[in-house]
């Protein structure tokens, strides 16, 4: 190993070259990361987690005039059998579950709960103040915006968009970003506008921009999404 | 510090492990540069600058058949106070602006200008020949093509989409992007064509298709975007 | 050279500091390798290539039983006069051909064909088991998913989503992606639906949704994409 390891960790972990472990970093059995990769103060790494190259993990928040501070950020906690890939950022705050896969390029922000055996797929961004469920699928390249609300086993499809601030900046207003309730589906590229609903087991087509809550278990598309049939799944 | 540095720098600069300074790099006082990163020659850095891990900084435009060559391309220069995250990728030629806050995975090209107090969300791209005004809020995956023209207090929501080539490569055409006037603000995931302007104060709804111009204090929205309103602002 | 190298690589090759070569990367002449760069096990570099700064080339593709294994992969080969961007990721598996450009943090995956004098634009990501041709411009954050076929001189223009999953993992289905014929032009941010074939030399509006197979030299926009007109070359 080539870098530089300010904590204590087991001899079974496996270090590529030139990483970075600051102080006060907890590793588990059996744990591999990859190079270049830097893990910064007082991140939790559970056993059998994988890290790719070029990963920055444990992200202490900006405090910057525009952006909003979080309060209750502490450490980044990965939980066991969790594999991440390369290139990818997660800040502290964050607690990513068991049996995760997170793809690479992905970044989370803090204050974020990511389920058990939930996928977040390359390049998939998870905004800050968010919870998402187990055994879901984000895919690629998605966008989970702040102060959302994914239950579990939800399908966000790629390149999915969503939003928070209903007055884009210009007034102050409560944020808050879609609930997307138990096993529903959102297509590829669709857009979800801030605090809509969308219920259990819906569909939303492709390429939809959905504007108003949906109900259970109906299919929805269009600009705006409207109801076209009922869903399977109900 | 693990890093190699061939610019002389002050004593004031906290510098992660594993950086690269390359040649002719100045930088002012009270910087913090992450681990990992690499400042690439000729890049100044004023002073208070904060540059996270993993960012490649400085970066000379590729001379490639297929790309555009652009003839005044200098250094990369980044104003006091600025701070910029995780794995971003900044061009020389560049210059940016004070008290901006560049997010995660960004990447900005060469031979344009971001104003001050400006936000590039994360993940965020800004092409070549571009100019972004003062306290705009560019918004996470937001797509900013070349030759695109942003004034003052500008939001451009998340995954907002413009394209600069009317003829898609077919014909020889001088490329243009959008022209986005003071306060305009565009909803997540619209689409803006090339050339289109954007009046000042208008509102594009989200996943909107711009593809004429949109005149000064209107609401428009759908495909392809027309007006239902005005705006507040005016 | 600051880094670690275990193959043995020819006197030309130009590396960057804390570069990480694993063994059996085999490296043509005239070769750089930018800052921080990863070259993992069984990569193959022919004369001339360029690589940019914190890359991650030669990924094994991760087996997760949420994910699906591909049988074949075998190294990652990067042909002559190929210049790859800085913070990409390319897995074994990939075949890049000639004088090929690949854009910052852009991502590859595995068992797939880049043809020669292609551009793979910043950030775009191409996924697993896809073939793209000869003469190509996939531009920016355009997601090409996986199973796609692409022919030669094909434009896939900034932000377009593409799926290959019609029941968005609801039920066991053979994931197929679009099929884009030669000289096809695809408007940015227009969506495509999982199989659906784009005609020769079809142009598809931007912010369109093809739901439905196109024939050859049409002009489709919409959602859904409906036929406004012929395109000039048929």
């Amino acid at each position: 190993m080539g870098g530089f390891c300010l904590s204590s960790i087991p001899e079974s972990t496996q270090i590529g070259h030139h990483v970075t472990i600051e102080d006060h970093v907890t590793v588990g059995e059996n744990v591999v990361i990859g190079h270049n990769s830097v893990i910064l103060e007082g991140t939790k790494i559970d056993n059998n987690v994988t890290i790719g190259c070029n990963c920055v993990l444990g992200i202490k928040p900006a405090i910057n005039q525009r952006m909003r501070k979080t309060s209750n950020t502490t450490e980044l906690v990965i939980k066991a059998g969790t594999r991440i890939g390369h290139l990818v950022s997660i800040y502290a705050g964050v607690q990513v579950g068991e049996e995760v896969f997170i793809g690479d390029h992905a970044s989370i922000r803090e204050n974020t709960i990511v389920g058990d055996k939930t996928v977040i797929g390359r390049a998939a961004i998870v905004e800050l103040n968010t919870q998402i469920g187990d055994s879901c699928t984000i895919q690629t390249m998605a966008y989970i915006t702040g102060d959302t609300i994914i239950e579990d086993n939800v399908f966000v499809g790629p390149c999915v968009s969503m939003s928070n601030d209903k007055y884009m900046g210009a007034r102050s207003y409560s944020l808050k970003g879609p609930f997307i309730k138990n096993g529903a589906k959102i297509g590829n590229n669709a857009s979800l506008l801030p605090g809509v609903n969308i219920g259990n087991n819906t569909i939303v087509g492709a390429g939809s921009v959905v504007t108003k809550h949906l109900e259970n278990g109906v299919i929805a598309v269009g600009i705006p999404a409207k109801k076209i049939g009922l869903s399977e799944e109900r």
